[in-house]
């Protein structure tokens, strides 16, 4: 760019600040921050630059891209999935914990335990093709609406991280999620809400078969967990899935822990956030003693550790990419 | 283009044949089978185009894109870790299988059966970082020579293949590897040889775990075999890693056989190629019989499942990258 160029792009900023990266972000410190390591990676002159190869970010799905109260997406999808099977076939809600799910009662699903969790959700994907699953969860995203919003859940998605990820991609960062919900559910709707297509998205696996449905071969889905994709498994899981450290990460809750610390103890420029829930009126305010996005260890090291955390109500101008930037009643 | 470019290169194209994609391949059926099918996928205005999204295609690694006799290559860097290990402290030869690796006694070493291998492979990578192995192994493959031919072991890759790949992405595919060989091994050197990175990996895979070492977190390679990508395992080890159905598969063995099959079960235009070992003087002959890179059930069924077996005596011009395009004795 020539000089008077550069001046013209400078004198020019302020009158369209908004159309700048970051719209839905406030202007302030946090957005510095990233504007600047993106910056500074993407400087080839500068001592910080980073290959577009090693420009891996990493985000954590619930509570970090979208919203997870007040359960996690994927479990109401795991509820009408059992209600749609016992309607089909009523021997199907033949356990406690089948019956508990058919009738919603949240508590009784939950008295079952982890092991409880783990036969329903098996329960409600064994015997399906990951293609036919997939296209299952499509069609639940596409009709299913949240219960306190009335929105689409895909419309609770948050427009400041799809800004950030296309900001980061547009600076030739790969984007990838890393998530304990399960991977195919995911893939049902990644690529349109996100930008992020099947082969990056990683999560929590369960058991799998290679077997012949109606003379087709057909990977089926199983009974069963292979591969919990949280806490200590998040860094296990991208040194699987990409064979490399990332040099940004983002989460919201303790479950992302280890991944933001092993991201950010690597050399060179490296990127911990922190999402942080504070705001009660536009989305939920929680932390340290949520049942779901449990953060408090992460809040505590983050100054020590040179994480940033993401105040939504101070940094974000809106909240979501769909019901007018917060919930539709307001 | 006009016309009269568009002539002036068809002209041309008899005078340079070999600078066209695909140069180490023989002209024949095999090779116009393959160029005609990444024209179908990529001509817009015809019913067998597949968006650039969907065009995956997968490659087995041993046998497949370099050689695999008179073992596996990984093999013999698992020997030679052994041997270093026990230089570095004789007590790590406590067993059977270890002192067996230590001197070079494959016989001793298949006594041990399954067993003994995942004891060698877990004794040989436990307690080195993920990234520390990738070193280790890259170190190795730059120093390390073929017993029998002397050639480093990434000059035995096929260049045929290695073009076929570069014609693959060219025309908007994405190219990964898929094979029983360990993923970290394989990482050390699937980008140089291949163009294949990191990412795009897909392998067995050891356990691991997330640890502090000299205060650093990493994560660790340990005992124990998690995954086998291998026979059932690989359509399996795509759907989790890739998420999507290939559309074109390639392997040399019986090991790919289910690979094939569920990769050209699907809907559209599909591509099955089976790399045959027919050359005795340039590379190795093998198939029916062979310990390694067995192939019977394939080869028996590639004309009614439509696969492509590709003949290397026969269509290869040129075998490996090094080596004067064979054997160097020659």
């Amino acid at each position: 760019m020539t000089k008077w160029l550069v001046g013209l792009v400078f004198l020019a900023a302020p009158l369209w600040a908004q159309d700048g990266p970051l719209p839905s972000w406030n202007d302030g410190a946090t957005k510095t921050a990233i504007l600047a390591f993106v910056a500074d990676v993407t400087d080839e002159g500068a001592g910080t630059f980073v290959p577009p190869d090693d420009r891996i970010a990493v985000f954590d799905n619930d509570g970090t891209l979208w919203s997870e109260q007040p359960v996690y997406f994927q479990f109401m999808f795991v509820l009408d999935r059992a209600r749609a099977l016992a309607a089909a076939d009523p021997a199907w809600a033949s356990t406690d914990v089948r019956r508990a799910a058919v009738a919603g009662d949240v508590k009784g699903i939950l008295a079952g335990g982890e092991a409880g969790l783990v036969e329903l959700l098996g329960a409600t994907s064994a015997g399906l093709s990951v293609e036919d699953f997939t296209a299952e969860a499509a069609a639940w995203m596409a009709a299913a609406r949240h219960p306190t919003t009335g929105l689409p859940f895909d419309a609770m998605t948050f427009r400041p991280m799809i800004e950030l990820l296309d900001h980061l991609r547009a600076n030739g960062f790969q984007t990838y999620i890393v998530s304990g919900g399960g991977i195919d559910f995911m893939r049902a709707y990644a690529e349109p809400a996100y930008g992020i297509p099947p082969q990056n998205v990683i999560g929590s696996l369960g058991n799998a078969n290679f077997a012949f449905v109606d003379g087709e071969p057909q990977v089926m889905k199983d009974a069963g967990i292979a591969f919990i994709d949280d806490k200590e498994g998040k860094p296990i899981g991208i040194a699987r899935s990409i064979g490399k450290r990332p040099i940004l990460a983002a989460g919201n809750s303790d479950g992302d822990y280890q991944m933001l610390q092993w991201t950010t103890a690597g050399e060179g420029p490296r990127m911990g956030i922190l999402i942080h829930h504070t705001d009660a009126l536009r989305e939920w305010a929680y932390d340290r003693d949520s049942h779901v996005g449990r953060l408090a260890r992460g809040l505590e090291d983050a100054p020590a550790m040179g994480w940033l955390v993401v105040d939504m109500a101070a940094d974000w101008a809106v909240i979501w990419t769909g019901g007018a930037g917060g919930r539709p009643a307001q």
